[in-house]
Order: structure tokens, then C-alpha cells, then sequence
């Protein structure tokens, strides 16, 4: 959970982060910044800043900023219904990424994942990101990433997005982020 | 059809454009840049610079650079074969752009067509578009747009592109560009 004050905190910064690497808002965008801590209460560790600029029944775009080293925890979308699972493409705009995906382990990744975690991150494949990199995660592949030192931002591309529907290796995650007054 | 020189031409003022609109690029995407006259041999007044940064069998993601008052032929997505057609949203990263879909006939549109085509363009509705707005097009909806005096710069986001097979209202056009020797 995250206290209003630590929410509205965390909208303004990933709106810094936004500007900065020239994404272009409307005033409603400006507005939605949606703050993700996974239920894990350590947005300085792992969470996500989200905007999405529309999710219809085929197609979705979100911009993600991640601040410095913040993770966004492993995770897979599903197959769901007819749907055999979301495809999605990372683009990096801004900063530096280390993705992380199914295949040979990396002996000494760039990634750091918090003390306590290690069972919670099962692919060390590593992929590293600069702006103008793109990859593409196919339906219901395991995968996580990481901003480096500077924090990035990433254009995010993919079929329908059912988030809450996405499954975490985590099982203390909550997709739903709980606020709570200060 | 365009000389090699017109095509080179056009693909370095597009990349201007991109550059000057914060598109963030790979040293491939900056060969890539596609320049379509649709045929017309016009390129000043009808065509588009396409950039496709991926096309899956899913989804796909383009930027398209409009130079001054340059129009993208009325075309529509047609269903082909699974596909009800394609979906596209078009969000406007730079400059303006005037879109124009089915619906009540604006009398005073700001969209300017060359002399002769009037048979060409049939739908008259028009959504003036300024930095951070977006449309959602639907599968099989005729459209086209135009640029304002300082041109534009879109994101545009789909389902799967199949721009061979789009249909357009001119006869005249050709999809493809066919380049010839200066």
C-alpha cells in the first residue's frame, strides 16, 4: 500500500521523468499517472509508473517510467479466454533498461534485486536497453525489468492489457495498488 | 513515382521532422524511413513518410512524418481474411493535423485538397488534432488527413498492418512507391 502523500509523490516524479524525455501529454494524461506498487509497499525497490493512452479490445500503448533501479517484478500474461496471452513490445525512450527473459543465465547481471527476493526472479537472461531499442515479449513468457542508474522511461506497445489478470511469480504481489490516507 | 533523388530527399526532411519532434531512433530506424507517394507522382501534395518501428501478426507501430499541408490519400482498412480489418489510433506528437472521417460535413473544413481530386476525398468530418490528441479509427472506417502549415508528426498505433491491401477511394493510387534513376 502506498499513503496518498507517497502516490501523488511518485505521480509528479514520473511526470519529471515524462517531460524530460519528451513525451508529449494531453491535461487528462497529465492526470492519469497511474502508480503500481504491486502490493509490495517499497515503490524505491519495485513498482512501476504507468499512463496508458488507450486500451481497446485489440491494441493498448502505455508510456512506463521506472525510477532509478526500480524493478517491475516478474511476471507473464496469461492466456485468457480467446486470447492467447499479451503480446507486447518495449520500446526504451529514455534511460537505460535491463530486461530480463527465459534463456542462458547472465553470471553477473547488471540487475540488483532486493535482499530476500531471489526466489521471486527465476529468468537472468539479460537484455540491455538504450533509447531507441525495442523487444518483443511473446504471450505468456516470464519476464522483469530494470532501470539502471538513471531511471527510464519506455514506450510500451502491446495487444489487449488485462493487468490484473497477469500472473507474478510473487505471490505476495497485488496488482491493484491500495492507498491509504496519510 | 519518384526519382531516387526526390526519395532521398524526402527521407532526410522526414528524419528532420522526427528529430525535431523527439522521436527517439535507432541507427536502423534512420534508414528506414519509407516514403510513400501513393502512385500520384505528388509528393508535395499527397504522400506520407512512414516509419515502422515493428508489425507482428498482432499488433504494429508506425510514425508517420506529413509535410506541410500534405495529404494522406482517403484510404480505409478492409477485413481480409480473420481480420475485421485493421484498427489504427493516431496520436499527434508535433504539429497539427486535420483528420477527416464519416459524419456531418464540416462547411469550412481546414483541410485544402488540389484541384481536381474533389471526387477523391468523400468524407468531410473533421477532427482538428493538436500535440497529445488521439482517435481511435475503427476497422474498415474511411479516412485521411492532413497536415497544417508546419506539418506533423504522428504515433500511429495498430493491429496488424497490411498497407498493400488497403483500399482507397482514387483509382489512381498505387501503394507501392516505384522509384526510378535521377
Amino acid at each position: 500500500m502506498l499513503t496518498q502523500k507517497q502516490y501523488k509523490e511518485a505521480q509528479q516524479k514520473a511526470l519529471g521523468y515524462m517531460e524530460r524525455a519528451g513525451v508529449v501529454l494531453s491535461k487528462k494524461d497529465r492526470e492519469n499517472i497511474h502508480v503500481a506498487d504491486f502490493g509490495l509497499s517499497d515503490l524505491e525497490h519495485q513498482g512501476g509508473q504507468i499512463l496508458t493512452f488507450f486500451n481497446t479490445d485489440r491494441i493498448s500503448s502505455k508510456v512506463i517510467v521506472l525510477f532509478p533501479w526500480q524493478i517491475l517484478p516478474e511476471h507473464w500474461h496469461p492466456a485468457i479466454e480467446n486470447d492467447i496471452g499479451k503480446e507486447e513490445i518495449m520500446r526504451v525512450r529514455w534511460g537505460e533498461v535491463f530486461l530480463y527473459v527465459p534463456g542462458e543465465p547472465i553470471p553477473y547481471p547488471k540487475g540488483r534485486i532486493p535482499a530476500g527476493e531471489k526466489d521471486h526472479f527465476t529468468v537472468w537472461h539479460e537484455i540491455i536497453m538504450k533509447p531507441g531499442d525495442q523487444f518483443i515479449i511473446p504471450p505468456q513468457m516470464v519476464h522483469w525489468f530494470q532501470a539502471g542508474k538513471d531511471g527510464a522511461v519506455i514506450d510500451d506497445f502491446s495487444s489487449t492489457a488485462r493487468d490484473l489478470q497477469d500472473g507474478f511469480t510473487n505471490p505476495y504481489v497485488m496488482r491493484e495498488t491500495r492507498i491509504v490516507e496519510d
